[in-house]
């Protein structure tokens, strides 16, 4: 996987830092925090927390020190253990885009469907730059509500050998989600095996979202109990459109986000002292005219720079960026927009990145080419932000010697011994001349996109599984989705 | 202008610059800088430097003197003194594309033509992110090739109130360019009285580029001696397609780089001490597989917040960066390869950015949808690249109070007092719901560009000049185009 051996790129002062941490203080012991569920107020009162109604007000240093329980890296285990990655530190891990209920496939928009999610997670599959096809890949809205949860992680768990993120609509998905990890990781050794594996080292990470302002909702509480209760790691996301889920200051909108992700991470520590959690963010603005999302801004770049910077002061992992625009189509825009996010996503070194391929419009799309060209930019990126090795041997004082004044280096044994590794060869840029370009059907981007994720469908190959696991994993399906009444 | 207080970004350790100085300074001495002109020769040699032929081998140490000399930073003035430009420091000033011989409008790629040339010149002149035209925004290719240079100046003299770039194509052609600038600022006491003007502070800046590796030719040189020897700044400019003009290594481009910007450098302050230069770079790389060039690559990203820190290194304002790309038409490969460049430029604080708007094609098309994109990238990052505000009205508690747990900001006073201005708002991306965007005619990026170039030309409005001025650029065109036969 990708480490980070840049520096980081940090905005804040000490000072900034400061008066941040004054307003989160402030924040949760004034205006506190709604948790939306008896087990978790009954956690936080027990704790000596004051509690009224569904809110509570968190004193600061409690929280501080629940925090300082959670690990500050840990393991997620993938099926395939040179697939597994580490969260934390310089690690940098990228899962495909989440949530879409539509998807982009050239000129046409449609509703997405579960055979657009097994593409997707196929098209994960083949992509080393990719560490997870994430979760909900997309909402296959061609399958009953109440069990495609069943189908997405049987998916998930067969057409990759990468981890995966775990279901979150609810208590009873989240532990269909464990129960089939569990099978998944019982290596010939059985379901209690696998469990036992998972709870030493998690093999999901599950996105606990924020009602934000400062709620969090029963059924994303009840996903976090079961997935902290058995150890598997959770990502606690403030979802803050800055102007309408918070206030429209960025400062403001930081210091909601310290206080929603670690009252979230307090309630994972109190379910499970030293369970696995990450600082979420997902943090833009809205266009104030017309209210609609807007992403790849100039503020969310300020406030995922920021945002790293706050986590590590935590000494917490954390989740920021992705590929994100707000673009109907995979065009300019989409280019821009994407990078303006996945650039300083690098440059805060963020330790789990959703939404790395596939994003269109603002989320509500998953789109092919889009995921093409985003997977493309995540390799540019790790190619970017890894160090230079700069000795005497670097600096090719033969080369010159062989070449001279006003020549070229083209035929030089410096650039004969490199030049099929020197540069990061990318597979969708075209840097064709024009005359060439044109006899080759003068095709954009997205165009040539569109033939490179057919191609890579059709040249697909599924990575191996164990037959009985595969068999068990049906099992566990069809008798669930009967249970489930679908 | 833009000032930009973000923190700079640099990967270079102490270590690795210690190498690279180590580079250069073996470089200059034992392989030298061949330059094509005697005076070039002659003054190097009476400065106690060994010249071979055309080569010079240069005393590292002598030439870091002739660097000192050089100012830190400087001003050019523009004929608007509101437009006037400070280079170096935190400062960054922004110019068009320079040097394409083709424009392309929406699906057709043709010559440029003189009126493309004045129709950029316009439309840099309506947005106040660039601060020039840049010089030779295309070659006017109707125009004939011994006199264009005074229709270029003319036009950017006249068309624009912001500062412009100086032809380098000859000295001949420079002299014109120093004779028009000392008109037009001659503010009603004439010629002699611009030229003692623009001495004082220099009124063009002009890119002297270098025949790499390791070359500077005559004509460039000669241009060199005329801009130095009246003050105008020159940005002395190593030429680096990496693989072709240097070596395939990063470290081994720098260090040329190094050696061939600072020789220039030490032959402006031979010419006339204390003459306003910068360190110029133009660094990508060649795909090695087609030999073509490419631009916002991960290599070109490195190489140029390196060279930033380079340019410090030496004391020097520096030029790198600019919305560059390989790509054919304004789709998502213009857009993000345009980005991991412009990115990149802020992050290392360059001081003079050329080709800021409206590159394509690897720099043979000047492209009037990308122009506009690129316009809006920079205003992006000018946006982005603001320091935050951080202080305890920032916090927006008092909103917090107004909305509570999990209701919504759009209508809170904190929101209402600041929703004008509290984001930046984009002219061109679209954060349209599908429906409303297909209603709109489903246009992509470049297509909105399109209708965004034509209004703009259509409202464009010269700044007033002085009428005996005009007229006097005008005699001057006409009597020098005869002079020079055409």
């Amino acid at each position: 996987m990708f480490v980070n051996k840049m520096p980081r790129y940090e905005i804040l002062s000490e000072e900034a830092m400061a008066t941040l941490d004054g307003g989160w203080r402030r924040l949760m012991t004034e205006i506190g925090v709604e948790f939306m569920d008896d087990r978790a107020l009954d956690l936080f009162r027990q704790a000596g927390q004051r509690v009224e109604e569904h809110k509570v007000f968190l004193d600061p240093d409690f929280v501080l020190e629940q925090v300082a329980k959670a690990p500050r890296e840990f393991d997620v285990q993938a099926r395939n253990p040179e697939r597994s990655v580490h969260i934390g530190g310089d690690h940098m891990a990228f899962g495909a885009v989440y949530g879409p209920p539509f998807t982009r496939e050239g000129e046409v928009r449609r509703d997405a469907t579960m055979e657009d999610f097994r593409n997707f997670t196929k098209l994960a599959q083949t992509y080393d730059a990719l560490d997870s096809a994430g979760g909900v890949i997309n909402e296959p809205n061609d399958t009953p509500l109440d069990s495609r949860h069943l189908d997405m992680v049987y998916a998930l768990a067969t057409l990759t050998d990468k981890l995966f993120m775990g279901n979150v609509v609810s208590g009873v998905n989240a532990r269909d989600t464990i129960e089939m990890a569990s099978i998944l990781f019982g290596a010939g050794q059985g379901r209690e095996h696998g469990r036992a594996s998972i709870e030493a080292t998690p093999a999901t990470i599950s996105l606990i979202n924020c009602n934000s302002p400062l709620r969090w909702d029963d059924r994303m509480l009840e996903a976090q109990f079961e997935y902290s209760a058995a150890n598997q790691a959770v990502v606690l996301t403030p979802f803050i459109l800055m102007g309408a889920m918070s206030p429209v200051t960025i400062p403001a909108a930081l210091v909601q986000q310290i206080t929603e992700a670690l009252s979230g991470i307090a309630l994972s520590q109190l379910i499970r002292p030293g369970s696995p959690v990450v600082f979420g963010s997902f943090l833009s603005n809205i266009d104030m005219q017309s209210g609609s999302p807007t992403f790849g801004t100039p503020e969310s770049g300020i406030g995922l720079l920021c945002t790293g910077q706050i986590a590590r002061h935590f000494g917490l992992p954390f989740r920021t960026g992705g590929g994100l625009t707000s673009s109907q189509v995979t065009d300019a825009q989409a280019g821009y927009e994407a990078l303006m996010t996945l650039l300083p996503t690098f440059l805060a070194g963020t330790n789990w990145v959703m939404h790395s391929a596939g994003w269109l419009e603002g989320g509500l799309v998953a789109g092919y080419e889009k995921f093409i060209m985003d997977v493309q930019l995540v390799e540019m990126l790790q190619h970017e932000f890894t160090p230079l090795e700069i000795d005497e041997a670097s600096m090719a004082f033969d080369a010159h010697e062989e070449v001279g004044h006003g020549g070229h280096f083209l035929g030089a044994m410096h650039t004969m011994e490199r030049f099929r590794t020197c540069f990061y060869r990318p597979f969708l840029s075209s840097s064709e001349n024009y005359e060439r370009w044109m006899r080759n059907g003068g095709q954009d981007t997205a165009a040539r996109a569109g033939k490179i994720w057919r191609d890579k469908l059709e040249a697909y190959e599924p990575p191996p599984l164990d037959e009985a696991i595969r068999a068990e994993l049906e099992e566990y399906v069809v008798r669930r989705r009967a249970e489930l009444g679908d």
